[in-house]
C-alpha cells in the first residue's frame, strides 16, 4: 500500500460513523466479556475442592453468604420497586409535559426513565450476585490449590474474581449500549443527542442498588468482624479465625458480602454512570462543534459513544492481563506476577484507547482535536497511577506515616487513635493535589483541542468533555483492577478455610502470603476507586449542569456566594458527615449484639471454649443478617431523600436546579475528602498493627510483638479503623456518584 | 409631651446623625468597659490569697504561664512584624495603584494597611495577655474564698473572668472605632464609605495572633493534660491533680494559657473582624439605599457605625448582668445564678439593640425596615440559643448521645472510640439546620426591608446586611459569655491549688461544684463560639465579595461549577483536613515528650513516688512551652499562606478574585462542619466518662464507676477527644475567621 492510499484509508476509517458499526463492537466486545467471564467460572468450577473438613467449612461460608445476599437483594428490590412507582409518578403524572422534553409525552418519559432504572438495578443486583456467587465458590479451591503450588492457588484466585470483573463492565455497556439501541429504535426521540437524557435512569438504577449493597455488605462485614475479634481475640484469647469462636463463619461471610458483593456493586454503578456522563457530555460537545463547523468526522453518534468503544477495548485488555498473570518460579513475590499483568492489561488498554480517540474524536477542521484528548486520558491514567502509590505511602509500613502510628502505640491506644486520625486527614492534602492537578489539566487540553466557541458559555467548550475523557482514561482497565480486587477476599477466605480445617503449616504460609497480596491488592484498588470517584463526579455534576440546560433552563453558574446556594452546599457537606455517622454507628451497633450473642454461647456452654462442643455458627449469621439489613436501611434513605428535599424545598425559592447544584458539588468536595480520610485511615492503623505483628517494631531494642502493650494498642486502632475503611468509606464513594445520578434523574423535577 | 411632640422628637432622634455623636457613645462605652474591667481588678486582687502552700502552688502556676505566654507573644510578634512588612511591600511596591483605590497613593494605602495589622496584633496580644494575669491571679483568690462561702468563690471566679470579656470587646470597638476616626481626620479618603477597606488590616492583625494564640496554647494545654493523665492517672496509677505528677504544674497552666488567653484572642478577633465586615456591608447597603431614594436618616455613617453602637450598648448590659450574679443560698446550684445574670444580660442587650436599630436603621421612605432588622437581630439571639441546646444534647450526660458512648464503652476502648465518633458527626446536622435557618430567615428579612433595587445585583439588596445584623445579635452578650467562659479555667485552677495544698474535705466539694459548673459555661460557650463563627464567616466572605467591587471587579457570581472554582473550593476543604491533622498530631508530639520526661523522673528519682523527693515542675513547664511553641507554626503558616497561594496562582488564570472567594467558602462549610464534630465528639467522650464517674452508669444492675473497664475505655475517649475539642476545633473556629481576613486584606493583590 503506497503512502497515498495508506492516507486515503485511514481517512475513510477515521469518517467511518455507523451507530450500528460502533454499537456492533459495544456489543461484540461486551458479549465475549461475558463469554470469557462464563469459560472462567467454568475453569474454575473444574478445579478440586480438597478435603471433606474444607467442604464443610465453604458450605457454611456459602449458605451464610448466600442466605444474606438473598434477603439482601428481596430488601433492595422492594425498596428500588417503591421508588421506581414514584419516579413513574412523578414523571407521568406530577411534571407537566414541556415542549423541549425528549420525548413527545410525560408518560412516555416516565416509562422509559423507569425502565432504565428498573433495568440498571436488576443488572446490579445480577452483577453483584453472580461474583459473589463465583467467589464463594473459589475461595475453596484456592485453599486446595494451595496445596500443590502457590502458583495454582494465585491463578485460580484470580480468575475466580476476574469473573466480577468482566461481568461488571460487560453488564454496564451492554445496558447502556442496549438501551440505546432499543430507545433509538422504538422511541424514536427527535435529536439522537437526547437519548442519554433518557436512560440516566440506568445509571441512578444502578447506584442505588450499590449504596445498599454496598451499606448492607459494609455493615455486615465489619460488625462480625470487629464483634469476632473483640469477643475472641481480645476476651477469650483465642486467635483469630478459631474454629471455636462461634462468629468465625460470619466473619469469613462478611468478606464475601462486604468486599465481593458490594465493591462489585459499587464498580458496575461507577462505569454505568460515567458512561452515560460520558455521553451527556460528548454529546453536547459534538453538537456545540457541528454548530461551529468543528464537528466530528465521525459525528454526533460517534462521539457520544466513544465512551462506550473505549471500554469495550477495556474489556479485551482485562481479559488478555488475566490470562497473562503467571508466577515465574514458586518463590517470586505473587504481586510480581499481578503487576506483571496489569502493565500488559495497562498498555493494551492505552493502545485501544488511543485508536478510539483517533477514530472517533478525529475532526477535519480540527486535526489536532484527538490527539489532545488522548492526552486527557493519559492524564486519567496518570492520576490513577498517583492515586495508588499515594495510598501505598500512608498505608504500608515501610513509610513514615504507619510507623509514626506504631510509634505512638507505645504510650497506649489514645495517642495511636490521634496519630491514626492526623495521618488520615493530612493524606487528603496530597491526593487532593493529585485530582486538583488531574482536572484542571484535562480541562485546559480539552479546551486546547476545542476552544469555547465566541459568544457561548464556558459549558460549550471541549474542557469539561476533557475531564470525562481523563475519567475514562482512569477507568479503561477497570475490569483487571476488580479482578485483583477481588482476589482480597477470595484469598482470605482460602487462609480462613486452612486454619479452621487445620492444614499443615507449610500449607498455612502459602495461603498466608496469599492472603498479604489481597491486602495490599484491596488497598490499591480502594485508592483506585476514591480517585475515579472524584473525577467521575466532576464528570457527573458537569453532565448535570448540561442536562438541565436540554430542560430549558441554561444552568451556567451555580453562585455559591448567594446565601441560599451556600446553604444548600452547607447541607451537602452535612449529609457527608451525617451519613458516615449512620454508618459508623451501624457498624458499631450491630456489632455490639454479635459480642453479646458469643458471649452468651460461650457462658451457657463452657465446651465451646475447650473445644469439645460446636457452637452454634448459624446463630450469628443470621443476627448478623438482621442487624445489617434493619441498619442499612436510614443512611440509605437520608443519601436519597435529602437531594430530592433540597431540590423541592429549594424550588419554592426558585433556585431548585441550583441549589441542588451546590448541595452536589460541595457534597462531592466533602465527600472525596471523607472518604480519603476513612480509608487511609483505616488501612494505615491496620498496617501500623501488621507492623508490630511482623517483629520489626522494636522500642530500645528490644522487639515488641504480639501480645505486647504496642500491640495492644493497635489492635484497638485497627478496630476503630474497620468501620471506616470498609463500610463509611467505600459507601461514601457510593454517595459520591448517588448524588450525581439522584440529581440527573430528577432534575426535571426541580426546574 | 403629647402625641404630636412625641412624634416630632422620635423623628429628630431617628435623623440625628453626626458621627462625632455615633462615635464618642462608642468610645464612652468602650472607656467604661475599660474601666468596669480595671475596678474588677483591684477588686479582685483586694480578695484574700489564702495560705502558704496555696501560694506556693499558684506562684507555681503563675511562673509557667507568664514565662510560656512572654514566648508566645515573642515569637507572634516576630512573625507578625515580617508579615507586616510583606504586606506593606506588596501594597506599596508590588500592586500598582488603581485609580479606583481608597487612598490616592499605593504608598497611603500601604501604611494604612499595616498600621491597622499592626493596631490589631498588638491590641489582640494585650487581650489575651492581661486576660490571662487576671486570671491567673484569679484563681487562688476563687480557693481561698471557698473556705468561707460558695457564693463568694462563685463572685471572685466569675468577675476575675469578666476582666477579659469587657476588655475584648472594649478593646476591639476601640481599635476599630479609633481607627476610623483617625483615618475620617488625617487620609481624608474620598468617601467616607471608603475607610472600612482601610482598616481591614486591624481584622487581620487579630486574627493572625488569635490563629497562633490559639494553637499555642491550645498545643499546651492539652499535650500537658494528655501527658499528664496518661503518665499519672493510667501509669503511675496517681489522682489527677497529685502534687508527685511532675506535669502536673503544667497542666493546671495549660488551663490558662490555652482557655484563658487562647479564647480570648479567639473571640476578640471574632469581634473585631465582624464589626469591620458589618460596617463593611451596612456602607454598601445605605450607598445603594441614597442612589434609590430609600436613603437611611442616619446617613451612611449611622448605618456604618450601627454595628459598634449595637455592641457598645452589649459592654453596658455585660457589665450590669455580672454584677448581678449572686447565690440565693449557700445550697443552690450556681449554675441558676449564672444563667440568672445571663438572662439579664441579654433583655438589657436586646433593650439596647432595639434602640440602636430604631435609631440608626430608620429610613423615612422606608419606615419598617428598622423593625425589620431587628427581627434579623433576635435571629441571631435565636441561633444562640438553639446552638446552646444542640451542644447540651449532644455532650450532656442527661441526654442519648452520651449514654450511647458510655453503653459502648462496655466492650472497650475500640467501640467507644467508634460511637464517640459517630456522634460527633451526627451531631453536625441539627447544628447546620441551625445555622441555615438563621442565614437564609435573616436573608430574607433583610431582603423584605430592602429589596434588591431592579436592575441592580443581588448583593445591592438589603439581605447580606440582615445576615451582618443577625451576627451582630448573636455577639451582642458576647462580653458576658466570655465572662463565663473564663469561669471554667479559672475554677479548674482554684479546685487544683485546693487539691494539691491538701484542704479539707468540705472546701474541695465547694471548688468540686464550681468546677463542674465550669465545666458546663465552657461547651456552651465553644457551642456559642462555633455558631457565632459559622454566621460570621457568612458575614465576612460577603463582606469580601462587596470589597472586590471596590476595587473594580464586580464579583457577584462564584461559580463553584467551572473547574477552576471547583478546584479551588476542594483545596479549600482540604486545607481544613490538613491543618486539623497538623494542630492533633502536634499534641501528640508534645504529650509524648511530657510522658517521656515524667517517666525519667520516676525512674530516676524514686522518691518523687512515695512522696520523699519533690518532683522538679518546672523541667515539665518548660518542655511542653518549647514543644507547643515549635508545633504552632506549621499549621500556622499553613492557613496563612494557603489562601495567599491559591490566589496568586489563580490570577495567573485569570480567576484570581472568583478562586479565593470559592476557597474561603468551602473552607468554611468545611471548618464549621469539622469544628463542630470536634468540638462535640470531644465534649462527649470527656461526659462520656464523668457519667461513668458519677457512679450513674450500670451494667445488670451493677454501678460501673471508677477503675471498672468501661471506665478505662472511656478514659481513652476522652483522651482522644482532648485534642479535637481544646486544640483543633478552636483552632478551627480561629481559622474560619482568618481565611476571611487574610482574603479580605489581601483581595486586591488577587485581581
Amino acid at each position: 500500500m503506497d503512502l497515498l492510499s495508506a492516507t486515503a484509508a485511514i481517512e475513510t476509517a477515521q469518517g467511518a460513523t455507523s451507530p450500528n458499526l460502533l454499537l456492533g463492537i459495544i456489543f461484540g466486545c461486551s458479549i465475549f466479556g461475558l463469554l470469557f467471564a462464563g469459560w472462567l467460572v467454568s475453569w474454575v468450577l473444574k478445579k478440586d475442592t480438597g478435603t471433606e473438613k474444607m467442604r464443610e467449612i465453604s458450605d457454611a461460608i456459602k449458605d451464610g453468604a448466600e442466605a444474606f445476599l438473598a434477603r439482601q437483594n428481596k430488601t433492595i428490590l422492594v425498596l428500588a420497586a417503591v421508588l421506581g412507582v414514584v419516579i413513574f409518578v412523578l414523571y407521568g403524572f406530577v411534571r407537566a409535559h414541556h415542549e423541549f422534553d425528549p420525548t413527545s409525552t410525560a408518560l412516555q418519559l416516565a416509562f422509559w426513565t423507569t425502565f432504565s432504572f428498573g433495568l440498571g438495578a436488576l443488572c446490579s443486583v445480577v452483577a453483584g450476585y453472580v461474583g459473589m456467587w463465583v467467589s464463594i465458590r473459589t475461595n475453596i479451591r484456592v485453599a486446595s490449590a494451595a496445596r500443590n503450588s502457590l502458583n495454582a492457588a494465585l491463578q485460580v484466585a484470580l480468575r475466580g474474581g476476574a469473573v466480577s470483573g468482566m461481568l461488571v463492565v460487560a453488564l454496564s455497556l451492554l445496558g447502556v449500549a442496549g438501551l440505546f439501541a432499543v430507545i433509538e429504535a422504538f422511541a424514536a426521540p427527535a435529536a439522537v443527542e437526547h437519548i442519554p437524557l433518557m436512560i440516566v435512569g440506568y445509571g441512578f438504577g444502578a447506584s442505588f442498588v450499590a449504596l445498599f449493597a454496598q451499606l448492607g455488605g459494609g455493615i455486615y462485614t465489619k460488625a462480625a468482624d470487629v464483634g469476632a475479634d473483640l469477643v475472641g481475640k481480645v476476651e477469650a484469647g483465642i486467635p483469630e479465625d478459631d474454629p471455636r469462636n462461634p462468629a468465625v463463619i460470619a466473619d469469613l461471610v462478611g468478606d464475601n458480602v462486604g468486599d465481593c458483593a458490594g465493591r462489585g456493586a459499587d464498580l458496575f454503578e461507577s462505569t454505568a454512570a460515567e458512561n452515560i456522563g460520558a455521553m451527556v457530555l460528548g454529546a453536547s460537545l459534538a453538537h456545540t462543534a457541528d454548530i461551529n463547523h468543528l464537528g466530528f468526522a465521525a459525528g454526533v453518534v460517534g462521539v457520544m459513544l466513544f465512551p462506550l468503544v473505549a471500554r469495550a477495548f477495556g474489556i479485551l485488555a482485562s481479559a488478555i492481563g488475566v490470562l497473562f498473570v503467571k508466577m515465574k518460579s514458586e518463590t517470586e513475590d505473587p504481586m510480581h506476577a499481578l503487576n506483571r499483568g496489569y502493565y500488559l492489561t495497562a498498555v493494551l488498554a492505552i493502545i485501544g484507547f488511543a485508536f478510539a480517540t483517533w477514530w472517533l474524536l478525529a475532526s477535519p477542521n480540527n486535526p489536532d482535536a484527538w490527539w489532545k484528548y488522548f492526552i486527557c486520558g493519559m492524564i486519567g491514567v496518570v492520576n490513577s497511577i498517583a492515586f495508588v502509590f499515594i495510598t501505598q505511602y500512608y498505608t504500608e509500613y515501610k513509610y513514615r506515616p504507619v510507623q509514626f502510628i506504631a510509634e505512638q502505640s507505645k504510650t497506649g491506644p489514645a495517642t495511636n487513635i490521634i496519630a491514626g486520625i492526623s495521618v488520615g486527614f493530612e493524606c487528603t492534602l496530597a491526593s487532593v493535589i493529585a485530582i486538583s492537578i488531574a482536572i484542571i489539566s484535562s480541562y485546559m487540553i480539552g479546551l486546547w483541542a476545542f476552544p469555547t466557541p465566541a459568544g457561548m458559555s464556558w459549558t460549550a467548550g471541549g474542557g469539561l468533555f476533557g475531564t470525562g475523557v481523563a475519567t475514562m482514561g482512569m477507568l479503561a482497565t477497570c475490569g483487571y483492577i476488580l479482578a485483583m480486587d477481588n482476589f482480597g477476599p477470595i484469598t482470605d477466605n482460602a487462609g480462613g478455610i486452612v486454619e479452621m480445617s487445620e492444614q499443615p503449616e507449610e500449607i498455612r504460609k502459602r495461603t498466608d502470603r496469599l492472603d498479604a497480596v489481597g491486602n495490599t491488592t484491596k488497598a490499591l484498588t480502594k485508592g483506585y476507586a476514591i480517585g475515579s470517584a472524584a473525577l467521575a463526579a466532576f464528570l457527573l455534576f458537569s453532565a448535570y449542569l448540561d442536562e438541565v440546560k436540554n430542560f430549558g433552563t441554561a444552568l451556567t453558574s451555580v453562585n455559591i456566594s448567594e446565601p441560599k446556594i451556600f446553604v444548600a452546599g452547607l447541607l451537602g457537606g452535612t449529609l457527608v458527615f451525617y451519613f458516615t455517622s449512620l454508618a459508623i454507628k451501624a457498624v458499631g451497633k450491630s456489632a455490639y449484639a454479635v459480642i453479646e450473642a458469643v458471649r452468651k454461647q460461650f457462658r451457657e456452654h463452657p465446651g465451646i471454649l475447650k473445644g469439645t462442643e460446636k457452637p452454634n455458627y448459624r446463630e450469628c449469621v443470621d443476627l448478623v443478617t438482621k442487624s445489617a439489613l434493619r441498619e442499612m436501611v436510614k443512611p440509605g434513605l437520608w443519601a436519597v431523600c435529602m437531594p430530592i428535599a433540597v431540590g423541592l424545598v429549594f424550588k419554592q425559592f426558585g433556585v431548585g436546579a441550583e441549589a441542588v447544584a451546590g448541595f452536589l458539588i460541595v457534597g462531592t468536595i466533602t465527600g472525596v475528602l471523607m472518604a480519603t480520610f476513612l480509608n487511609n485511615a483505616g488501612g494505615a492503623w491496620d498496617n501500623a498493627k501488621k507492623y508490630i505483628e511482623s517483629g520489626l517494631f522494636k522500642v530500645n531494642g528490644v522487639v515488641m510483638g504480639k501480645r505486647s502493650d504496642p500491640h495492644k494498642a493497635a489492635v484497638v486502632g485497627d478496630t476503630v479503623g474497620d468501620p471506616f475503611k470498609d463500610t463509611a468509606g467505600p459507601s461514601l464513594h457510593v454517595l459520591i456518584k448517588l448524588l450525581a445520578t439522584v440529581t440527573l434523574v430528577l432534575a426535571p423535577l426541580f426546574i
